[in-house]
Order: C-alpha cells, then structure tokens, then sequence
C-alpha cells in the first residue's frame, strides 16, 4: 500500500527535505567545514561506505518511478483475476510495450530479457533475495495517499525568519513555471542553439542579482544559502582546509595580513542594520576579501552591498516568489566585483554571438568547470538550481522595481508598526534599526506570549528565556498584525498605532541605509506586469527549449500542505513530512543494503564530499590521520576528484582497461604504493562508460584489506536497483534499450568497449576527424536539426558522444534517433567520398534556423530540405527549431557580459514599427 | 472579503453549477420540453424578463476578473499607507498601465477616461448608485479563501450512478490538458489553419463516438446528455413543438404512423441491460426513428447500438476521464446514421484539404449553422464542450481498445461479485443482466443499510422505501467492495464470494449482448499509451493552435473537494458548493438590478430559451396564450432568432439604423401591427455593432405598453457593468482600447458606424473587393501571416471584420495588431496600384506555412520575407506558424468524412524510414 507514497516521499525530500544551515552567521561558518552533512557508515565488513543524497536521480518526475515496478507476481486469488489490478503506473513509464521488447530482443538475438541480464549484469553481483516493499499504487492511489500524509502537516502562521520568508507565488508563475513540464524537466542548457529560453532567464535572474546587490557579475544560482556562504570563504582562500573564526565586527584583526576574508550578514539574524563600511575597508587595508550574506528584499530599500566595496554577496533568493517547502529547495545568490569573475564558483550564463553574428546566450567560463578540469579543480559545484532562480527571476520581472519596492516597503512598514506596538507593551528592542526582523527583550513571561501565540497558531522564534524574534514578509495584513499585537500583550491596534506615529517615524527610510540608486531598469523588468504580458513572455522563453515536455504526475511539492510550511516549526506541525522522510529511509536502506541515510546532501557532489568527510572523520576516530590519499578511476565522474580535494584527500587516478573496467593491475600497484596513507576508493557503479565491473567485489576487499573505504557514486544507480522484481523491470528495459542501440548503430559506427552494455554506452566519432574533418560537436550540432538534444558529448572520453536512451523511450523513439544518427552517418560518407564539400557542409553549417531556412538568400550546396528535413519524420508542422545559429563560445568568453544586454536586443517595440504606418 | 470569492463562484458554479438533468430517462424527457430551466422574473414594472446563463463570459479566467475590480477610492487611514493593500488582481489582468492609458487618451484627444465614457455610453443609461460589493482581494487570498469553501464540501463514496460516475482521471491528461492554458483557453476553430491540433483531437472524439456506439457519423459534442436528447427527439420531427410521451417498449405503439421518434436507454437507468432490437424494427416499420441513451464504458463490452439498426445515440462522456465536478460540464456525444448527417446539430469537425492539397481538418457543413441560416434555425446550438470532449478523447487514447476493455471488464466484474454477495445476504436484483447497476429490493430494512452507508461515508441511491440502488465504477477496489458487502448485511468478503463464484458466472461476457465487433482500431489510439507519449502528442497538438496562452489562476475546479463531488449527494455534503451559488446570486442580483437568478441554462443560447420560455409561460399565466411574436433587431446575436422559433414563436426582424441603432419607426410600425399577438423583443445590448443605444428605455417602455416583455441578451454586459467604481474599471480601458484602436485604424480603413464605440467595432473591408479582388477572409488569412488569430468575420455585417480587443491587452499589442492591419492595408493599395499581381500576392496566397516557406521552391512575385515576416515584429524565432496553407471547406463538405483518416496521414512510423539506413 506505501511503496509509492515511500518513492514520492523520495521526490519530497528532494524537493523539501534538506535542512539547510540557517541564516545564522554562525551556521554558516559551521557549513563552510562542509560537515554539516551527516552521514551514515557501515564502518566495518561491508563493502563501502555509501553516502545518500546521490540516489536522488537526474529529474523529479523519474525519481517516482525508479522505485515502483510491475507486480511482483502473477496472484492466483479469482478477485485479482475479477477485479484486476488497476493501471499499472511503471508500464506507463516504460516506453516500450511487450511487442516492441520482442522485436528488440530478435534484433539482439536473444530469447528473453534474462538473457541479456545474464549477459550484462555479473553473476557476483545480482542480488538474489528479493526486497521488502510493497507492492506498487496506480497514480490516482498515490495522489490519494499523498493527500492524507499532506493532512499531518499543519499551516501555521511563521514568523520565524532565519533565512525563510512567506511569500505570495504569484499564480501566472506558479502554473506556467513551476506547473509546467516545459519548465521542470529541463537539464543543464549544455546546447545553448536549443536552450535560449532557459538562458534568457537565467540571464535575468544574474541581471536582477547584480543590480540588488550593487554587485558587476553574479552567477546563475548555487545550491543554498550555506553553499553559498562556504563557496565564498573558498574563493577567498584559495587553497583548502581554510580555518574560519567567529568574531564580532570590532574584534577583526586584519593586521597581521593572515586574514583572507571575512563575512558578515546585512541586515543580521537578529534583524538588525549595521554599517559594515569602515570593516570592509579594514579588510582591504589587511589584504582580505569582504563577503555579504544579505537579502534580496532587504536591498530593495537599503543601500546594497556594492556601494561599501563588499567584494562578495550572497544569499537566498527564496523570497522571491518560491515557496518556502520546509526549507528547500531554494536557489542561492553569489555575485561578485569585476576582478573576480574568473574565479566564480559555478554556472554562469553569458552574451555571445552565433555563426549569423547575432547576439545570443550561453554558458560562460565552462573552462572553469571540474569536468574540463577535472583534477585541478577546487570546487565541485556542478549544478544550479535553476528552476528555482528562474521562479525569482520572473517574479522580478512581473513585479518591476516599482512592485518590488512596494513589498519592501510594505514590508517595512508593518514591522514599524509592530515595533512601535511592542514598545508600547513595554517591551525592548536590540536595535533601532532593523529592515523586517524584531529581537525583543520581553517584559512579560514569555511563556504567556507563546502560549498565546499557539492559541492563534502563530509561530515566533525563541532566542532564549525572555527573548523573542519576529520576523514580518509580504504576506502580512493588518489582522496579522493585530494578533502579534495581542500576543505580545499590546491593547492597541494595528489601525490606532498606526494613527498616532508621525510622518518622522520612517525607519530605514530615514536613515543613511535608505537605498539612493536605481535597479531593475532593463526593459525586461519593466514590461511584463500584467498577468497576459507575463504568461506570453514565459511561453515564449519556454518554446525556444527543447524540453521533456513529460511529467510524472501533478507534482505535489505545490500543495499548500508541503509549500508552505517553514523549516524551523515545531516537529509536531511537520508530521507529514516526518512520515515521508522514515518511509523513504525505510526503502533506501532496503535498496542500498545500508543502516542509515544521511538527506542532508543538496546535490551529488554534496554527497560525495559528505561522504569523504565521513570516511575521514571515520578514520581519524582511528587515530589513523595519516590515511588521506583517494583513488578515483578515470571512469568516474568529473566532481569526484574535486570533493576528494574539498575533503582534504590527495587524488590518485586508476587507469582503466580497453573495455572500461578498472585495470586491476595498476590499482593493485596504486594500492601497494600508497598502503600506508590509502583513506578511499570512489567508485561510479555502474561506470559512466556503461560497464558493470565483475571484480568490484575484488575491489572493496582490496581497499579494505589495507585499510582503506570504498566510496560509491550511485548517480547510475538505477541500473543496479536488480534485486527485487518489483524495482527489475525498468532496469531491464534501460538495459535492453541501449542494447538495442548499440547493435543498431554498430557497424556504422565504432562503439566503444563493445559487447552487451549497461544502460548507456560510448559513440566514437574520432575517426571522422581525419577521413570528413567531423568532430563530435558537429555531429552533436547536426542532431539538432534532426529534432534531437545532442547526447553527452566528450565525455567521460573526449571526441566522443555518450548515449543513454533510458527506460522511458518508446522503440519507435529510438529508432527515430537511430535514424537520425545513420543519416548524419551517411552525411559524413558524402563528404569522406567527395560528393560534399568538406568546409561546408550540412554538418558543419549546423544547426540551421528558421532564420536562416526562411531566407531569400541560399548559396550552399545543398537544399534547404537536406538542412531542415532530412529525413521523412522531421515535418514543418512539428519540427522543433533552434532559435539561433551555431554559437561562438570564444567570442563570448572573450567579450564576457552576464547581464541582459542592451534592450535593442530585444522584441521591437511599437517605435520600432516600419515608417509607413 | 469575500467579493473574488464570489466570482470564483461565478466560476465555480458555470464549471460545476447545472444540476443537469439525470440519467433518468422521464428526466430527459422533461428536458424535451426545455422547460429544465427555471427563470425568475421580475414580471411588471421592471424593464426587461433577464435570463442568466448568458452572464457567463466568454472564458473561464475572464469571468473571475470581470467582477473585480480596483479599490472603491483612496482610503484615508494611515495604515493604508504604511500596509497599503496588496497587488491588485485586476490591474494584472488589466493590459494597459497608467502611462499607456494617457497615451491613448492623448491620441483620441479626451483628457480623462471620465469623458470617454459620457460620450459613449448614453446619459440615460448609466447607473448612479454604487453596487454592493466588497472590496476585492488579491489572488492569494481568493484561493485562501476558496480553499476554506471547499474544505466545506465532504467527498464521499458515490455509488448513485444516473449518469455520473466516479472515475480516475488521467494524471498526464490533467495537468498537461486540464490545467493548461494552452488548451483550456482556446475559442472555437473557426481558423482552421491555426487550430489543426484541437481539430485532431475533436476529430479522434468523434472517431471514438462511432466506434462504441457502432455508428457512422458523430459531432464534436453537445453541452450535456439532456440537451442531446432532446436534439435527438427534435431531429426525428422536423417541425417544433414536437410531443413527448413516455412509455413502456412493450405500449409504444407505431401502427398510426403519427410517431416520429422513439428514445430509450441502454443501460437503463435501473442498471437494465435490455433487448431492444424488435422496439427498434417496429419504430422503422412505422416511420419512426429509433434514439438510444446509451453509456460509452458499457458499450466497451456491449453491443452497440448501430449493431441493432438505432438511428440516433447519445449519453455523457463523462466517466471517460472527466471530473465529477458536482454535475457538470461533460461533453455530450450524439451520434446518427449516415443518412441523417446533414440533420446532426451542433459542430462536426471534418477532413478536408488545403491550398498545397495536402490532408487537413476543419469544422464541416457550416452551412447548418444560426449564425449562417440565422431565422431559419431550428437547433440554438451553436457551442459545445470541446474541452470536456477532448479530454474524453485522450482518455481513450491513452487506455487504447484494451484499455478501455480492461476498465470495462473490471467494472462489470466488481458489479457480478458484489450482485452475488447481495444475493446471498437475501437481497432480490431487480434485474440478472446488468453491467454496472444494480437496483436491490431489501430484505433488510433499508433504513438499516442506509445508516451503515452513512458510518462508512457511502452513498447509494434511494429509489423507494426498501428499494436501493448500487452503480460501481472503475475506481472501484477489494476493500470498497467489502465495505458495501457490509453494509448490505453480507456476512462474507469480496475475496471468499469470488473464490465460490465459478467461472460460467460471466455475467454479460456470457450473453448474448456481449460486444464482438472491435473498435478504436485507428493507429491513434494503440500508439500513445506510456507517458512520454500522451504528453508529448498532446504538446504536439498544442503547439498548432493559436491559443491565449493565458490563465487567471490556477483552476480550483480540479481540486478534489470540487471536483470529486457527484451530483446528487445529499445536499449537506455540498455546502461549499451551496455557498458558492448563494454569493454569486447575491452579487448577480446587484449587478443585474434582478431579484433572482437561475444557474440552470448551460449555454447563452439556452439561457436564451430559458428566457423566452420563461416569457411564454408568464404569458400563458395571464392567458394570453395568442401572443407569440417575438421582435429581433438585425443587430441580435445569430442564436436569437432560432431560440425564439424553438420556444414557439414567430420571430419579426427590426431593421437598424445607419448607426447601428434600433431603427424606432420600423419597431413602432411593428409593434402596432403586432400589437395583439406581441409576446417579447429581445435586445443584445450593447448590441454586437458595439453601440449603446441611447433609447433602450424607450425600446423597453414601448414594448412593456403593448403587453410584450423584454429579454436582454448580455453576452456582452461586460461593458454594461457600469455602475460600481469596483467593476469600472475593466470596463472603462475596453471601451478605450476599442476607441483608440478606431482612431489609428480610421482613414486607411472604413469604420461601420463611427463615432466613440462601446466595446468593439466594425472595419468595412467591402470596398476592397471592387478595388483589389480582396475579401474579408482574404484579410483574416492574411493575418494569420502577422501572428494573429482573424478577428470576427463576416459577422454581424457580412463582409466585415468585427474588433473586440477587450481590456487585457496591452498598448503594445493593439499597436502591433493595428500595425498589422495597416501593413495589410499597404499590401491591398500595392494591388490597387498595380505594383502587385492581382490573383498571386500576399493576400490572396496567405497564410503561409512553414512548409511553403521553407521549400525550394519558390515562384511567387513577392519574397518569403514579405510572405512571412511582413514586419519587424514577427521573427523567426518567435513566430506562430500557421500548420497548413488556406484550407478549401467547400471540397471538404462535398467529400464528407468526420472520423480519422487513415494512418498515412500521420506522422511516419519506423517503417517509413530512408532506405539508406
């Protein structure tokens, strides 16, 4: 009966789990140690220490799916056969039906899907028990089920602050964005030519981060806050293992140039507002970096952060129109001055142009990141959390600075009042000066006031015995504001408190923070404030993108029981997640054979170096200190080696053999050699290259024998789940997908490490190089014209494409894409043998735009057929076309701009309009 | 506080409102009569018998702002200041901002908004007082609210059945159909080139329609299974008035020749599965046409209806993956015998080809239609519930024929278990061949039962005393069976009565009813089964069709305290529902100067009727039963005149003056001449020439004094609203928008009836016939090449476009629509002075799809640029393509076909692959 509700529970954890550090100052510096993470260990006997928070698969909707299955068994009760099972949801997953799984299996050459299994899986490592979960829900039963668990979550209303703040959603963005699979299942927009609409937006949302915190450059978003925070002492610092010390303002020393940087928080925990000026110069005088950690909605009425010669800002853009989920998750903001560009941590979306020389977006600075680097790098931020900085760029751009200084000050203004009520009931305030945030001494017991706080199901922050927080948001109206009143024991009113202050009580208006200089002055934030205008713009945004444009079912994570809930209410106001978080636990420890999860990670690199912190904690428990060398085969993925250095680890790199298994003799070697100081192994299992290894079990007990712990990266994880029948089936018909590719395309084209696959598998168009001067970017291009996002391209091994079609694609899909491939295959043999010019050509002029099919002039030698349609199934009707044409990287990174650009750029307003009208 | 609240009613009550009527068939035939309805009226003294079922809007997201409207005035309290009231939800819905509202007023040459509206709307016509309504709330706080009236409806087990049926609806079908604006907005397709996807949809709707009833031709739907029947029985007998009898099979009695019809049901509202194949043979034998109710998931097991020689079915397609929704809306199907195809009312959608011969859909056999026929109509249908009726279609295409079969199958199987169970707890079955309905004579007290219904939060249908009724449904599971086992006094469970249940026990499966004839055979319907696929097909067909792409807020009508309510629970279970109704005829009485409202009519067109009827029936009461002539002025929507026929009157056309005015002298010398026999004159007012006359008190006293009431048609009261500051100010900037509009437009064009208009207007494009060859649907084609849908054509002047931009645009748009009707001016004038060919130009060849665009070949004496990109505006990258070129209807209804081609028409399967591969 709960198995579905455990797997959405997955989902919800994702999507609200995690509870990130809070805005407390000293949170954060707890974070920057990256041990915030707890992780659990099977520290002896088993085969690796396992950290969670890397299960997470790629995309929300699958993440449901991954952990249902077909019924694990054919029922010999007459009702099944009467009142059979309803739909079965992992059937409607799976893209191929029965007949297609024949037909596949036939090309293969193979009687049944076990055989393949058999062949593809090693006998060593199959499980053979099954797993203890129940048997699946069809959706309507999980939505029902869901419904009852959101019911154990009650809304009350927050006041507690701390870096999460109610906010209205605004419903146009709530259902075009959040709602919308064209928004929720993009991945990472590696191929800029279908991916406009994404980096537009992301390009806002830097825009909008720059010009609030008075900043030159911002990057496209970070995980959390905490991140955040930690990524900016790193950049500081630049080596690793910086000790971070917690001092007040005054007591900085800056003079014995040893300080690298210092952070602080505008306005602070407490609310208050401080003038950080003379510190920062301090800090400069002593040769270190000033960072931020700030407030969006702070900043829209008080002076930014730029303007007093803060180097770094950073913080949560959460406010900004996204719920509050139980505390994530939420996008973080990171900007920085000029000077620091290169040294962002990061994505970061850039201006640049196409091969038609106009002006387009793409991802800037990639060289920076750890999959072209690999062992060099420093930090191990590969993602973003885009569809959250999307939500506060468009929420930004429906508001305008005039809607947003209005929140603010409305904001503001009710926190005047309440102060103004809170004195009059005798009480203290810390300070005078404060943006939305009260801290109050109280002069009654403050065991009445929380008392009568329950009664109206109010929550407020409990400092200490007598000490109170407050913190106000957009949301507040004057009923709120009159029970706050009543439950600090105030006998006056919102409307008679605010009668009686003068037109002089202004607050920060009034004060030298009052915010002087303009923001948000680009036409993008000043033109879609009606509800049509801003629909449209979305759209627009969204059609440029390739999208799965495929959801799972009505993502839950938007139910006010799950949104809006604060992170820090008392448990017993949580029930409902707390059900969904033991449940999950339940079933991954089930899966992974461990004892304990650790949700805390945000992302797979956060697990990754969660679980090397713990390997290390582990061993120096030991006494074994000395134990700090990490051996990561090339195979793995790229943020390995960079978590490894982050946890303080030496990186030594294991070769692998011609078929993409860990060359055991020289790991053995590896491990010989370093025997005394070996601390892990990290292991991606099954490889990046699409390979079970047999002997991975001759591998742990290697590492082990000498002293050392396995690290595995589940981030493919999904093909291992092969225990129970219930989890198999999916598994298998990823598995049998890729094969079927494989035999379909090899031949053609040289696959690498050949045999039966996993459930992806290396494309190697190296050789086109020299025989047609096709690179795998010109095939990866050409595929966009095929209707196709290109696969992972040079990685893990360079000039060459990876494909991973997954369960979920029906045969018919497949074979279109094979199609395509034996097209462009075909289009490389024209140029090989001479019928095609060798400089232009279909492959190298890709990918083609509308602009450039539709116009009047055509000179190239061949059609504009062969460009747009090469083949029967892509149709004008349905063609999906890159909005631009092929993008220049080099340009851009070398004229690096990351704000909206010049509004010209832009939609032609009517002045546009042609002269005769 | 609670005035959005209201109007969410408004929409609330239009989405689940109408208590249609049941499935009952003595209830339909009630419904012959359209007396359904019932319409309050305010008999003497007030102007004007007003029916409500026309103040429903156009769509769904516009009636909720309709009612809102900005603050009532600035308020004087300081706190308004520092906590001013939150963002207004109709300034968002609202296009134009402050600035641009000057700049229109500045074109026109008015200083205020104030002066506008005197010289538009007359003097004697303005209201003075201000209406009773609250002030408005943001959006937020209308679904905080709406949230609380739906937690005041209970959601219990319904197994009532009479035509409503729980059901599961399909998670990918209601987020990615339902609750998407890309679908839920969309108007009729009256362009068929920009509207292809809805157009498939509906065409797979009625291809699913003939194949479950097993005939040839169906509509696109019908607004409910009451309306079907009662088209049906006016279908049989051609001439009004027709007299309904309800009978017995066995009394119907043919022999006299004077019966025209004979309606049944099949299943029957009992759960009766009969024989009615010799009722039908008798009716043919003497004359009469045969009409089946029919159920569509019955008929998935059942032999159809067309099998045993019916002429006309009809039923809901509710159950088909449509929400309960408290009743309503659900599409109605109706479908007939080929020979009856030209007789079928309501819209049909058809296979027919475009310009470049290709095969293409489009709405069939216009010709049939009110607003073409106009006093020659017999049928006021002129709407249906497409989107109701796509989702149904989807429905069947993501379960497919085994599907279907399997749920089918399923349902009758959970009926014959718990029939036995009922058996052995000493109940007697009304019937032994049922498919999903049981009617039980009670050995038990059925007091007893309907207490123990009562415990488990069951509902079941009440016949009589100590007679129940039981229908189960496709959501049916193990434990809900066991729950009504005992509640029935059955000692035994689901499980142990199926295990003693032997295998001949196949209910209908071993009947002869059973159904042999295979349906859903079409490849649509066995290619998109799994997720990805639905989802992907149905964004296929979305992005074909122009839509608003625009929604309010997220419906609530899927929220399942709303939508999983059956019509017919006991009233206390539906008091949220119940608080809806009584607020929105609260504040439709203040708005109307009304003293009651009736919800009841599903369309304006039956509110029409309902109106007229209403009329007829006061007059009858006074016994002036002679008076039957109902006046019409030329300027009444094209659906008046067949109302009037249908509830029994002789419709007078009144002649308008060159203004557009109700020409008096013609409506005095009509009134005199009819003066005994004068029953009413119907007004749309404004009236569709956008004109407020001036002497509609005149009009009415006139009428009242001759002893006629007056029915006003408010499709368009929108811009009548105008008594209250909180509902002016929509209202005001539509008139503004369509003004400033005339002025830009003027000159170039010709404008109908000039002066300040109301809220729409008419360009007179007739000259350009005479002077380029050029026609209105030549200008709305060609718009489509500009990006925008054509306004109304032809229509109520033929040969003219009709304007309404209403006030969710923005000045940008209107300036870039009025761009390009002045670039299509300029494209006209370079025809008239022979700069370009008078038969190949833009116009003539417009739309222009991307199909011609792109293609090599290109002869046309003007560029693909001029072609498609006509002004700066419209961009490659993000420009609506039209699918098809200009579509040819008349080849279309002279080769009729309305279910799907065959599967060549589709996209290319594998199979079609290039030979190279």
């Amino acid at each position: 009966m709960q198995s579905c509700a455990r797997s959405w529970g997955a989902l919800l954890a994702r999507a609200g789990g995690p509870l990130s550090p809070c805005r407390h100052l000293s949170a954060k510096t707890r974070s920057v140690g990256k041990l915030s993470c707890g992780v659990a260990t099977r520290q002896a006997g088993g085969p690796t220490v396992r950290c969670l928070g890397t299960p997470a698969v790629r995309c929300l909707g699958t993440s449901v799916v991954r952990c249902l299955g077909t019924s694990a068994g054919r029922s010999s009760r007459q009702i099944d056969r009467m009142l059979p099972r309803h739909d079965d949801f992992a059937e409607r997953h799976i893209g191929p039906g029965e007949r297609e799984k024949r037909e596949m299996l036939d090309a293969l050459g193979l009687e049944s899907i076990s055989q393949l299994i058999e062949n593809t899986i090693p006998e060593a490592i199959r499980m053979s028990r099954s797993m203890k979960m129940d048997d699946p829900l069809c959706e309507n039963e999980v939505l029902d089920f869901l419904q009852k668990i959101a019911s154990q979550n009650q809304i009350w209303r927050s006041y507690i602050g701390m870096g999460y703040y109610n906010c209205s959603v605004p419903p146009p963005i709530q259902r075009n964005l959040l709602e919308n699979s064209g928004w929720v299942t993009q991945y990472t927009p590696y191929q800029p030519e279908v991916s406009q609409g994404r980096l537009e937006s992301l390009l806002n949302y830097q825009t909008m981060i720059c010009d609030l915190t008075g900043l030159a450059v911002a990057n496209a978003s970070l995980l959390d806050e905490a991140t955040a925070a930690a990524e900016a002492m790193q950049l500081c610092h630049s080596y690793i293992g910086v000790q971070t010390v917690l001092k007040l303002p005054h007591e900085m020393d800056f003079s014995g140039k040893d300080v690298s940087g210092v952070l602080f928080q505008y306005p602070d925990t407490d609310g208050r507002v401080e003038d950080f000026s003379a510190l920062v110069d301090r800090a400069h005088k002593g040769g270190a970096l000033a960072c931020c950690a700030t407030d969006l909605m702070a900043l829209c009425v008080l002076r930014p952060p730029g303007e007093f010669g803060v180097d770094i800002a950073l913080g949560s853009s959460q406010r900004f129109g996204v719920p509050l989920c139980y505390g994530g998750p939420h996008a973080a903001f990171f900007s920085v001055k000029d000077s620091l560009v290169r040294m962002m941590p990061g994505r970061m979306v850039g201006v640049t142009r196409d091969a038609a020389g106009k002006e387009v977006y793409r991802l800037a600075l990639q060289t920076r990141e750890q999959h072209i680097r690999r062992d060099k790098a420093t930090s191990n931020i590969c993602t973003a959390q885009a569809l959250l900085a999307n939500m506060a760029a468009m929420f930004a751009v429906y508001h305008g600075p005039q809607g947003l200084k209005h929140i603010a000050e409305r904001t503001h203004g009710a926190t005047l009042i309440l102060a103004e009520g809170l004195r009059r009931a005798g009480h203290r305030l810390h300070s005078e000066l404060f943006f939305d945030t009260l801290k109050v001494d109280c002069s009654l017991a403050a065991k009445d006031i929380l008392e009568r706080a329950n009664q109206r199901q109010i929550n407020l922050r409990a400092f200490s015995e007598g000490v109170l927080g407050v913190s106000l948001d957009e949301t507040v109206t004057e009923r709120d504001l009159d029970d706050l009143l009543w439950v600090f024991g105030c006998e006056s009113s919102a409307e008679l408190i605010a009668e009686k202050m003068s037109e002089r009580e202004k607050g920060l208006m009034g004060s030298p923070f009052k915010r002087t200089s303009k923001y948000l002055s680009h036409a993008v934030f000043n033109s879609y404030h009606s509800e049509t205008n801003i629909v449209r713009y979305m759209k627009r945004l969204e059609n440029k993108d390739i999208s799965l444009v495929h959801s799972m079912i009505p993502l839950p994570i938007t139910w006010r029981e799950f949104s809006n809930l604060h992170p820090f209410v008392p448990l017993d106001q949580a029930q409902g997640y707390q059900q969904l978080f033991s449940q999950l636990e339940r079933d991954l420890c089930e899966i992974t054979g461990y004892d304990k999860i650790s949700f805390q990670p945000n992302s797979g690199a956060q697990g990754e170096y969660a679980g090397l912190a713990a390997i290390k904690a582990y061993l120096n428990s030991l006494g074994q200190t000395q134990r700090t060398v990490c051996l990561i085969p090339k195979s793995a993925h790229g943020t390995n080696p960079a978590s490894a250095q982050m946890a303080g680890m030496k990186v030594q790199v294991v070769e692998v053999d011609k078929d993409g298994n860990i060359d055991m003799v020289h790991l053995k070697a590896l491990v010989d050699k370093h025997k005394a100081s070996l601390a892990a192994m990290m292991i991606t299992y099954p490889s990046t290259f699409g390979v079970f290894e047999e002997n991975i079990s001759d591998v742990c007990d290697l590492i082990h024998q000498h002293g050392g712990q396995v690290y595995l990266d589940g981030a493919n994880m999904n093909a291992q789940m092969m225990g129970s029948k219930g989890l198999a089936h999916a598994t298998e018909v990823a598995i049998l997908n890729a094969n079927y590719m494989v035999k379909r395309l090899e031949g053609p084209y040289k696959i690498l490490f050949k045999g039966f696959v996993a459930h992806e598998f290396i494309l190697d168009v190296r050789p086109f190089k020299k025989t047609a001067n096709i690179e795998a970017v010109d095939v990866a291009k050409r595929l966009q014209d095929y209707g196709f996002h290109a696969p992972t391209m040079s990685w893990p091994v360079a000039g060459t494409l990876m494909i991973e079609p997954t369960e979920s694609e029906d045969k018919a899909e497949m074979d279109r894409f094979c199609d395509a491939l034996l097209g462009i295959r075909q289009e490389i043999a024209d140029i090989e043998e001479g019928r095609m010019d060798a400089r232009v050509n279909p492959l190298k002029m890709s990918p083609h735009s509308l602009a450039t099919i539709s116009s009047s002039s055509w000179d190239r030698p061949y059609s504009r057929e062969q460009a747009a349609f090469p083949l029967p199934f892509i149709r004008p009707e349905t063609k999906f076309w890159p909005s631009i044409s092929r993008i220049d990287d080099i340009y851009g990174d070398q004229h690096l701009v990351c704000t909206c650009p010049p509004m010209e750029a832009y939609e032609s307003p009517y002045e546009e309009k042609r002269a005769s009208s």
